[in-house]
């Protein structure tokens, strides 16, 4: 074994794990332009802060804490003993050239970030569905919590080795383990904070209330979609032989049908139901493609992922339209997006992977549900009894933009500033 | 020959390929952001929902059909016979391994999906030109028969190693068989539909019609040309060698050069022409310099890239000119970026290429638009009688976006609503 | 040593030197929607020409003169003897494959692409701090003094070996050398040409000036993030084997760290200053974060990052409020967040790197600081003289949209048009 090609596959892995954080890490922004174009400009400032902020904010407390309950094992973890700043030192050479099935083949640290910028995503999940009238600070807050702690413990009975994958609960990139884990998150905090004013009528009337700028939205599609390459394709964790790099090829493959696939099939069903090609709908089904797809995108062959991608547009249209009805508001779709096309998608794994089995995989949701949504639910009430989670109501008429940042996001775009 | 290493180099082809992939489907999101910035706010939406559906339908499309038209030989082809949901097994170890000149050196899967992603990339052409008044389903109705048959066809002939191959047509990564393909359909279709109602007056007046988001149009501009790293450092198709990589960095390098002289270019003689440092041109500039050295960005010396950009940015601003008074409306300029400057791009080659022939990229331009523009006009023609391609008057007054998707926008922005 | 593993080898390192060149290019985009967001709309094209022609004069005049200046030992460079367009020929392969401690390990034309996206980030810096009053042509007309001469004399002093690299100075990616050198010269503009119109109230009031368009200045914020990740981890300059592998890898998490504790300080402390949460000192805080690790983003451990990273949002918000007090007009806290954060930066540096010292750093920051400040401020008064700087007033006030490049940003969203 040469050891300069021990050596150059080490960097290569590691390379390929970095280029994938970055990519997964512009999906801040991606969430960041789809919530702050489709919620009104009175509330873009906030939604704004809240997306950016969220991210600074799960970096630091998933590398304080998070990590360290998430990935116990982990060498490079030196939480406590031997507390070197949270971070202890990265792979020996020797070790790696050591071999074997145990040697290390990328770097500790690009293991870390990856995981960090997981992390970040699970939480922007979250800004989107109480946009418009959850308070900055206390959902920052909440951040604090979610990443160290809510997040990191489910993580780790499925990723870090725990209970859940040992029960044979199969979730390759995390459409439940990320996505409906935020959804539930997500889902907790619209049921204490209730909905927008004026969304909905006495008599069970949705009002629609649009957007103020869909090109961004669209952007944050695209930028989304963008990073799902790094996501899953960065979830094989390895690229450098002949047989991973076709298995990231082809997630790569899957992860492309599946969007494509759930854009048209929701963009096609909204205008047949509608009667208009709403673009919300467009954007919304190629996100709830991708995250039904998250949780298998290797096993499937691009066919079966093309289909498991167009029900999940089918699923989330139905899924807004239910929402609706349950009087839940979601600004953004983002349970819908990542908490129904995520149950999707769990289930899903079932028609390629025959380690799945019906009961792991309702187990581990049903389990995961529970815990995301009743952790999230006991703190956000802690924090709401304290220091309330809601703005005022003369603050949300006027907009939590000036209120909150004193600022208006287009001051000579709208007329009443 | 060491396995370790000829795996590890499988594995950098693959990644290499799957990153360019991953950078030219961002190119969707540019010519979203471009075209949605060019066009009136009242026709922002359905052009938003053009561009994200035209990507996704081309993917599908051509993972259907095209791809199997295009390169019949490919192994991973399995398309009626050996159905396996279209796509078949990747490469095995042992192929690669084999070692030799026809072993496998990256993944079929990152093949497939690079060829995916041109595709919508050639469709994305046609969306720009026919902005502002092609009925939104008419068009998606092409871009299936477009990226299903039409393209793929003459992809074949250059390509797939068809007659155009055989002939000694030089094109590199496509200044004809993508870029000046996609124009000349958009041609067809602008001579179907005709101008946007008040583009032209009786007395052969040309009024501007001014886009409504500059900056977005910038985004999309900066988005492409990041894109064309992908673009054209993809299609060497390799770079695990000294040779090949140093092959990539110079079209890295070319590709850089090209499009900085061409905006530079562009934005003096608009300069010099109109008085004022015309932002559509300066933008437009770049895309035409990217245009000109895609045909050929490995051979030339960096200074003659340099060269062939600003050549390129000048073309532009005449095309740009002369599409107007011959009334040929093209929002956004796409047939004068894609392809007049692809026209001059295809016999640029014979500056640097001593395989090119004058002969050569005639035939191949000339076959290649009589296609495109033939092939197009007929579908389109057809598509007209029976749905009509162009939106009724009224619908033009008011804007595309109420009546083909039901929203604004920007609700907030604008006045009229 | 087997011939195959170097080959791969040397393409890794030069697919890792591109892919980082391509991230780096986009920081172009993310200064540009930065600056134009956070100017008013009246002069948003009028930017956003500015910063799309800096980026491509200066990718130009850093090939014809700007890269020879910097580096005259790199072997690429072929410029006044053996021209050859002004690049040479690569690396052989047997110069690569004959190994030892000076074989290239990399190609050169990826190297040079490297260093020209770095001159044009130089450049970006500027335009914020002199937008809404410089005039657009003599400002790119100083933008090829500046790329051509002013910053690869002060690059070569350090980088290309020079003086201050054999004084010792320590600056891994540019805090100093490229962020700081920019503020210098940006801070020469700002005094020479005067703030604007309004800005500062004959008692010493400063009034705001609000930026038109906040969501692109957040992406743009984002992008340059994105893009600080190939700008420190491509600092590096190698990747290919374990110990390189560890060491990007360390700086990739280092960078995001910094970046992240320097948004959340600055948010903090501004909240606590003003009341209110800021949003563009949230986003400024990030950017002064990833400016102050820049010049040792790989020694720190992470906790340290995170120190240094939130010292420099602290840094961040004192500077931009003193800036105000001494009447330095600077439209996007240009001069804040690349020049203070930027000498915090290269002192933060003792902190973690045994082989840097007061004096050295001191030394480099000053004679860096004194060279771009006065050559600029040269420069800029002898253009001033012959063509000025600065718009007339009644240009001021209606824009410089208008009188420049004859068109509005947003003709449909704003009223006076």
């Amino acid at each position: 074994m040469d050891t300069l090609a021990i050596e150059v596959s080490y960097a290569l892995d590691t390379f390929y794990f970095l280029m994938c954080t970055a990519i997964v890490m512009l999906m801040a922004a991606g969430f960041a332009m789809l919530e702050s174009g489709l919620v009104r400009s009175k509330n873009t400032v906030e939604i704004l802060n809240k997306n950016v902020l969220l991210y600074s904010i799960a970096c630091l407390v998933y590398f304080v804490v998070g990590y360290n309950i998430m990935y116990p094992a982990d060498p490079v973890n030196s939480w406590i003993p031997g507390l070197d700043f949270f971070l202890g030192e990265d792979n020996s050479t020797e070790s790696v050239l050591a071999g074997g099935e145990d040697a290390p083949y990328y770097s500790a640290m690009a293991d870390f970030i990856f995981q960090a910028v997981f992390a970040a995503a699970t939480m922007s999940i979250v800004s989107g569905a109480v946009a418009e009238r959850m308070r900055l600070w206390p959902f920052l807050v909440f951040a604090v919590f979610m990443v160290g702690f809510i997040y990191p413990v489910e993580g780790y009975w499925k990723w870090g080795g725990g209970f859940l994958d040992q029960l044979g609960f199969q979730d390759f990139a995390g459409s439940v383990v990320v996505h409906m884990a935020g959804a539930a998150a997500a889902l907790a905090a619209v049921i204490i904070i209730g909905p927008r004013k004026g969304k909905y009528g006495k008599n069970g009337e949705v009002h629609a209330i649009p957007g103020a700028n869909l090109p961004l939205a669209t952007l944050g599609m695209f930028i989304l979609w963008f990073g799902w390459f790094g996501f899953n394709g960065g979830s094989e964790l390895k690229i450098a032989n002949i047989e991973e790099a076709n298995a990231v090829a082809k997630i790569f493959v899957n992860t492309n049908m599946a969007a494509a696939a759930g854009m048209v099939a929701a963009s096609l069903l909204a205008r047949f139901l509608f009667g208009k090609t709403d673009l919300t709908m467009t954007i919304s089904g190629a996100l709830a493609g991708l995250v039904s797809i998250t949780a298998e995108p290797l096993l499937p062959s691009p066919g079966l992922a093309l289909i498991i991608g167009a029900v999940g547009g089918v699923v989330l249209v139905f899924s807004v339209v239910l929402m609706d009805r349950m009087r839940l508001d979601d600004p953004v779709g983002a349970i819908s997006v990542h908490g129904t096309a995520g149950i999707w998608g769990i289930f899903a794994v079932l028609l390629s992977n025959p380690d799945a089995t019906f009961a792991g995989q309702f187990i581990g949701t049903v389990v995961t549900f529970a815990w995301m949504f009743i952790a999230s639910f006991i703190v956000l009430s802690i924090i709401n009894k304290i220091v309330r989670l809601r703005v005022d109501e003369e603050e949300e008429m006027e907009g939590m933009d000036i209120s909150e940042c004193g600022m208006s996001a287009y001051p000579e775009f709208t007329s009443d500033k």
